[in-house]
């Protein structure tokens, strides 16, 4: 209720210096120069609430109705939301009153959450540690808004000027300097993609961790000689001993227990290779598209630019994400602890206690069956190498081959049994593959002329159409210089950074020769601009290429001519690219 | 015996006539024109006799001693091929004895096989007639090659001088007019293969369905009264009534025969389009390299030239391709039957009795949840077709920013949620997706970037490397060509066909404009060859490509104009395939 007075208050205040529209968006997920240590804080402490929301049995910590859990539920799904809300939006007012606001409300949070695990540490569900556990993250995302709001108000009360000139908005979002990455900036809703990708991560382990390991580690401590009369009643008889039967089953579980940790801590291990893997690619699949690679990234044409189920994709993409993980994590785990289990129980326990060795001995058996399968390939290796090629003026062609049928007719039988072995390959290593890139949605998982039957990747396409499309470094930069042209003063070296990305971007290595006058220049890089990224040129507002081109350099001739060579270095910088 | 003191004496025919090293090589797989059926037949013949040895207790019929089974398979893994060698090897010789013993040979096998089935149609192992089923495609072969041969003895005693007339030999293979299709030349590799698919999924079909069903049947039948008092051993109560319990067993288990069944149909009938859906790629895949266009087939450049791994692929290609759909098989039906299992006792039969319905009961209790989904997932449709996306001048772009960023913030714990159901959803897909296609081994299962990965993939694209490096129609053209250049007379009508049927593959819909005379046409075929498939350019004695042009025309001028004027004909070509 205190929060929600804050909350009212602030928006009075809001509304006397920015107004309500500038309240009610409080994240540009399109602008990459925002505060994104706020947004994704925010988005972290939701993404916490939302699991210990699934587990508990009160979603909502003024209900105790624990018969109607599901309506909870669904109520506590949207006010999560609106709860946090004003940890954002204190940000986005870009004053003081708001920073100090954060600040308040953070403190707050922070103190809640902190005290409430100090009082109670211990929770009757799943693990007595689970919840705590379970809330680190989101302590962790607290304190550092807690540490970030008054930082940006020190930093709004030492440059206040600055940073009101630097302020330019253009349609209807806003761009400022903040903490700006020089050389590529990172998309903000990939870096709250990535954050609350982590923290999935995270809550899946401690989840998959605290569910199974207690019960094993307690089945194994109350194992007792009790054992060897169940296992007798199920006709097992593992030692006459009992004391010895005892100490094997507590071996086994102690066995079983190591595989199930080792699988989960694969399955971490694996994600999170994968996760770094997805960031290199979206950064690589980001620069390609705006250097209007189209076909590399996609496989095929398509147009770059909004559409319904491309901004419906977009509002998810960040939620599938953490799903997709979770649910990847789960998956891996399973099937990697029934992998190892298979390992350890037919493989290495075997092989240490010399008994028995019923896999080794059926295999052992079939020796010569194997020695012949080798003896085969070996022969169609040795033989393709030196009898069927010949390599004759830097050309290779097909020798002998009346032999080369001959010994193709022969050996038919016995590579039928090889593409046995061969097909049971591919099942393995297909599933593998699929299994560990199950959590990614930056790929899709089959074939390349059905990718799009994939509907992970097909929701990551669509993203990347709009993030492309709405943040394009080349389009800020037309729109920058567009802006200075109309004579509009400020925030210069903004722009001027602005069109310095754009145009490296499109760059790439290859020197640019422009005329050193300035107004040739700033014609040119608009040229540059709209000859490199035709998509640009239908969103302008007279997108009549020729008329547009012959306006801006006067002469058709020199379009052309410049506009092939600068065809021949996109050529170049993808062949580097491919590279 | 017998048939090896045929052997003998056809072998000593054959040195007189035409040597042994034609012998040697009796089916010349990479020849388009020659006997197909032939060596389709006899390739059949091996295939029915290897499935019959995996599975009989004394794979050779001289042995007995059924302990050394493994080391008796092995030799018959190499006896069968010898045995069934001179039925492919009577085709060869292309004269009067050669077919007469053809087809003694084949109308002995013939009669052996039919005698032996009607003398002992049963047999012990699995099935009574599954022996007799096995064989029947085995019968159909050597049927195939009874009436074959003396089919081709009396062609030959009709038209003996027109034969010798179209033999024409060069580089160690042979052409003969044979059954030419005079579109598109089936290739003779593919076509063993898709017979040998075949075949191989009839018997795996019969293979499944009589391991299975009858001991089922079996079962149903054998059910008394006794199985009421087993199932209350396991504390299972179906009813008090003791023949009702009867019934509902009885019932269940025809339940399971029927999904049984109807997996193994599901199975055969995907297995059988994917075939033909082979048989249509591989045909555009030939076609596309034929043109040039490599990185539409291969998804990357690389060069079609003999290597040893290709060749080794190219040898194995048809037995990868009969194991591969079996293997497949097998897992498919295991799996749809799993799947019809759930299915069937877990929706079918809880709705058609009214009893039992925990999922529906389970789904129907989470209605309000679902209704949320639903109506989350519409709501962003909508808003996103009505509110944030503006049409203006032709093209799109985003409206409201603000409120979509504040719907995106407030959706996220909802799209949490959907998003599990949609990696559950993607699990589905991707998993069915790639056990239907487990028994193709023309399409990758793998993501596009590391589809080399797949073996089965890798072996088809090696193969393909071979087929389209030694039987290229425009290499065939040019070769025939070449030879009447030489001055050498004779078999015209078949090089001219060749001739056409290269200029046709890369023409595709475009008016060739040549001049009239004669001799400058044959120059033009010869460069037009050269200039759209510059691959054939290294294969050629002086591979300088200018060189070549220039003695070729005479100015190259010409030819570099008419090159860049037949690059634009191949793209429209190539756009026209994408169409």
């Amino acid at each position: 209720m205190l929060i929600l007075a804050i909350l009212a208050r602030r928006t009075k205040l809001g509304k006397g210096q920015k107004g309500l529209p500038g309240l009610l968006s409080p994240v540009n997920f399109l602008d990459h120069t925002q505060h994104k240590g706020l947004a994704v804080a925010v988005f972290g402490v939701l993404l916490c609430k939302l699991c210990g929301m699934v587990i508990a049995p009160n979603p909502l910590p003024f209900s105790t109705d624990s018969e109607n859990k599901q309506n909870w539920m669904i109520l506590a799904l949207f006010y999560y939301p609106a709860l946090y809300y004003p940890l954002l939006a204190c940000g986005t007012l870009h004053n003081k009153v708001g920073y100090v606001l954060g600040s308040l409300l953070s403190w707050t949070h922070f103190g809640v959450q902190v005290w409430q695990k100090i009082d109670c540490p211990k929770t009757p569900q799943i693990h007595k540690y689970y919840s705590l556990f379970s809330s680190l993250p989101q302590i962790a995302c607290l304190a550092f808004l807690s540490f970030q709001y008054p930082l940006l108000l020190f930093k709004g009360l030492k440059g206040t000027e600055k940073s009101n000139a630097t302020e330019v908005s253009f349609s209807s979002g806003t761009i400022s300097s903040g903490m700006a990455v020089s050389l590529f900036r990172f998309p903000l809703k990939l870096a709250i993609s990535g954050v609350v990708s982590f923290i999935s991560l995270y809550q899946m382990a401690l989840l998959l961790v605290l569910l199974v390991v207690p019960t094993l580690q307690s089945a194994r401590m109350g194992v007792d000689e009790e054992i060897a009369m169940v296992l007798s009643g199920f006709k097992i008889e593992l030692s006459p001993d009992k004391a010895e039967v005892v100490r094997i089953v507590v071996h086994y579980i102690w066995c079983v227990e190591v595989s199930y940790i080792s699988a989960m801590t694969l399955a971490c291990l694996i994600n999170l290779a994968m996760l770094m893997r997805s960031m290199v690619l979206h950064r690589s699949n980001l620069k390609g598209l705006y250097r209007g690679d189209i076909y590399n990234v996609y496989n095929c044409q398509r147009s770059i630019r909004p559409s319904r189920p491309a901004l419906v994709c977009w509002m998810g993409y960040t939620s599938f994400t953490a799903a997709h993980l979770c649910f990847g994590m789960i998956v891996q785990t399973m099937v990697f602890f029934l992998c190892l289990l298979i390992t350890v129980f037919l493989i290495i326990m075997p092989v240490f206690h010399g008994q028995n060795l019923i896999l080794f001995k059926l295999l052992w058996s079939m020796w010569p069956f194997w020695l012949m399968l080798l003896l085969a390939v070996v022969l169609q290796h040795i033989t393709a190498r030196f009898c069927f090629i010949k390599k004759t003026a830097g050309t290779r062609d097909l020798d002998n081959r009346g032999s080369l049928f001959l010994l193709t007719y022969l050996l038919f039988p016995v590579n039928v049994l090889i593409g046995v072995l061969l097909g049971l390959w591919r099942m393995v290593i297909t599933a593998l593959f699929n299994i560990v890139h199950l959590g990614r949605m930056d790929i899709s998982l089959l074939n390349r002329n059905v990718e799009a039957f994939d509907p992970a990747y097909r929701c990551y396409a669509h993203y990347l159409k709009i993030e492309v499309s709405q943040s394009h470094p080349v389009m800020k930069a037309f729109c920058g210089m567009l802006l200075q042209s109309a004579g509009q003063e400020g925030s210069a070296a903004q722009r001027a950074r602005d069109a310095e990305e754009g145009i490296q971007l499109v760059q790439e290595k290859k020197q640019l020769r422009v005329s050193s006058a300035k107004r040739a220049r700033g014609h040119w890089q608009l040229l540059y601009t709209l000859v490199n990224n035709p998509s640009l040129v239908g969103t302008r507002k007279h997108f009549q290429r020729q008329t547009t081109e012959s306006f801006l350099n006067g002469s058709l001739n020199r379009t052309a001519k410049d506009g092939s060579k600068k065809e021949a270095g996109t050529k170049e910088a993808e062949e580097a690219a491919s590279n």
